[in-house]
């Protein structure tokens, strides 16, 4: 081994995560040396402005990232983020046949397919375990470990900022609006909160998961996407009445053509993201505040959850480390990791047609015949109704209801149709309902 | 792909596991085909009595297993368990150049370095996922995912059958033996439970992770071990009384010389399965019934958990089948999986010498100076307490004591001279308490 060639490396990008990794590479340099093989040399790092980082060596650093990326280094780590300029950056490395370790959710959302054609056209590797959930070891498991498995749904909780939000509000009755102020002083949410409330960064992890748990390309615009801006403080009540509890959830699930009630159907998925009840007896209704969660379920495998520190600079730097262990190793022995595997090219279906299931709570006027109108409009759907619980007060009277499972369209427009009926005096909340048969 | 040659495996033993495997391999072998790069085929089944066989094809069985694994196989399956002759048909198969995915623990923990020496030399690949914690992807994250991080500690409920027992001593207050026997009604217990409530299964286990973990030769005679027949409904109550409950865990954690007390000592490695008290609130702690959890500490990547089935043919088919396709896949692009990683050679520590915490109840005289007898004790043995509880009764009182860390030697020395205390009547429950600073 002292013998050995070393692996060069080339760092995109020194924030948070970048000065992580550097430190790890350099505090576990022998360690790594004796896990890979070879010495794991760190040969530059690519940076805006130089002079910033004064916590990592001065003559690593460089602006010029093109010739960083041409010089003779084996790996190109990139931890910049964002789909520009990085997606022409890793095109070339892997072009150039070096392989890449990337953290990058948004830009594998979008472009994994042209990516790992680069990947395969010169025999490069492409890892990314730290896009998703940080440091959970997810993807990995997701790609080798379950494959020769049918997964049949994934179910993460996969943005601790959200999850931070609605843990708040479940412990202390607060509104949205308090609780993400609250999290902004406290640093667990973005002055800029778009990406994590609204949903988008659940929805870059849900296509990469759906497109490794189905083996089929999923892009990050194929995936339902509904943020937390619109749960109430009511929505939380009414969870915690039915020992429900409100998580922002990243659903990838397999539909068979027969569930959906399609004859002849083929199988297709469903992805999307939108706030959910679960039950509090869930596995991932314990995970709260900044952690991450994801429930696996498969056909021989039963259910599985992996659950940790889904973001942060440590945590993404051990992700972005274990890749690059790899990738170095596959160097070393001339091997090379997993490849894209899309060739179940499963379609995703609208949400209109995905099969979910709705609690919807009424504030209701109290005579007889109210339940009897609203059932009818259920029934006139095709909506089967699970649960229904009344509570008369004085001159009002509360009415909730749990359907079974129907299209996500049809049970909208009940909803619609129910909200515009006379004896429904408020839609106090509608919310979905996952995890439970 | 149609044009590859196919992968062929040979299949040692057909008990629930093998039928499982056999049944996966043909209902899954257009996805396996795909997701392999060439199709996987199914050789021979080598078992003792053919004509036990008919849910699998019988032309494939055999009884010749050695003409079997020495036939033209490129992987040889392996899920009869037990030693001998596992080890003999492995290492022939090794030695050939047939990569080997096998299920069997025992065989793991005792002779893991013979069989990756034996892989080493010939090229092959040795995958053994099945073997821990069953359907959970485990050993995969510990020895790729982390492989950039340094992993200082697992804790593990790596056996449903003492998980289902110990999970319904708690719930209903009935005594280890009645449980036992509900448990062996139920078939979460064999006939024969030794293996189980003894640690023998969870000593395997934790010998593997730990040798993982911390890339060192771990055997199962270095674990200490202690099982969970002598936990009494006394030791459960104590437990829930202090808002923890009672789990047998595999600890596999990292010493350092620091912390042992010993100036100048080295880094070293704890690696033990016995009952511990945990805090209702740690995330293991509501792993129930069957099911088998792992958590994991690493410096960077924080506290992780893997939940799942850790039992059961299905289950344990699927991390076989999952290992299966990566090794099928490193054949078809000649590549190869990691090796044996045992660099570091952490010595064990005996278990005198683990740091460890123990809740201590004693039934004691109800007089002053009774707490300054037994708080004497363990100022003597350097030994000190966190938290003591008292409780007055008529012409008795109970004590609760809760140690900080120190060695299990020092703590067992104090405990045994506490019993002999005249104003001590009873030491009524003595445990380990784990997961919590």
């Amino acid at each position: 081994m002292p013998g050995q060639k070393p692996i060069k490396v080339a760092l995109l990008g020194c924030g948070t995560v970048g000065t992580e990794v550097v430190r790890l590479l350099t505090d576990q340099a022998p360690d790594l040396t004796a896990r890979v093989g070879a010495p794991v040399e760190l040969a530059g790092i690519a940076v805006r402005k130089p002079n910033k980082h004064r916590q990592v060596p001065a003559e690593l650093l460089t602006t010029d990232v093109d010739a960083l990326v041409e010089s003779d280094v084996d790996v190109v780590v990139e931890v910049v983020g964002g789909i520009e300029p990085a997606r022409t950056w890793l095109l070339k490395a892997l072009r150039a046949g070096k392989s890449v370790v990337t953290a990058n959710k948004a830009l594998l959302a979008d472009h994994s397919g042209e990516l790992f054609e680069a990947a395969d056209a010169s025999g490069a590797d492409l890892y990314f375990e730290a896009a998703v959930a940080g440091a959970i070891p997810l993807l990995r498991p997701l790609r080798e470990s379950l494959a020769g498995d049918r997964i049949t749904r994934v179910t993460g909780i996969v943005n601790g900022t959200t999850n931070f939000i609605l843990s708040g509000m479940d412990s202390t009755g607060a509104s949205y609006a308090e609780t993400l102020e609250e999290a902004t002083r406290l640093g667990y949410a973005e002055a800029d909160p778009t990406a994590d409330v609204d949903g988008f960064d659940a929805a870059s992890k849900a296509a990469i998961l759906a497109s490794l748990a189905f083996h089929s390309r999923v892009t990050a615009a194929e995936v339902h996407r509904e943020g937390i801006a619109s749960v109430s403080a009511a929505d939380i009540a009414a969870a915690k009445g039915l020992g429900r509890v409100v998580k922002l959830l990243a659903i990838c699930e397999r539909v068979d053509g027969s569930e959906s009630g399609e004859p002849g159907a083929g199988e297709s998925i469903s992805v999307r993201v939108h706030p959910a009840m679960i039950p509090r007896t869930h596995p991932l209704a314990g995970v709260s505040g900044a952690f991450n969660a994801v429930f696996v379920e498969a056909d021989a495998a039963g259910e599985m959850m992996f659950y940790g520190k889904g973001a942060g600079g440590a945590p993404t730097a051990s992700a972005v480390l274990g890749d690059l262990v790899a990738v170095a190793r596959n160097r070393v022995v001339s091997g090379r990791g997993p490849r894209e595997s899309a060739y179940a090219a499963l379609p995703v279906r609208p949400m209109g047609q995905a099969p979910t299931r709705y609690h919807i709570s009424l504030d209701v006027a109290d005579r007889p015949g109210v339940l009897s109108q609203v059932a009818a409009v259920f029934a006139e759907h095709d909506v089967s109704i699970a649960v229904v619980r009344q509570e008369g007060r004085v001159d009002d009277a509360g009415l909730v209801i749990v359907t079974h499972a129907a299209t996500d369209a049809a049970l909208r427009s009940t909803v619609d149709k129910i909200g515009g009926l006379p004896v429904v005096r408020e839609v106090v909340s509608v919310m979905r309902v996952e995890g439970e048969e």
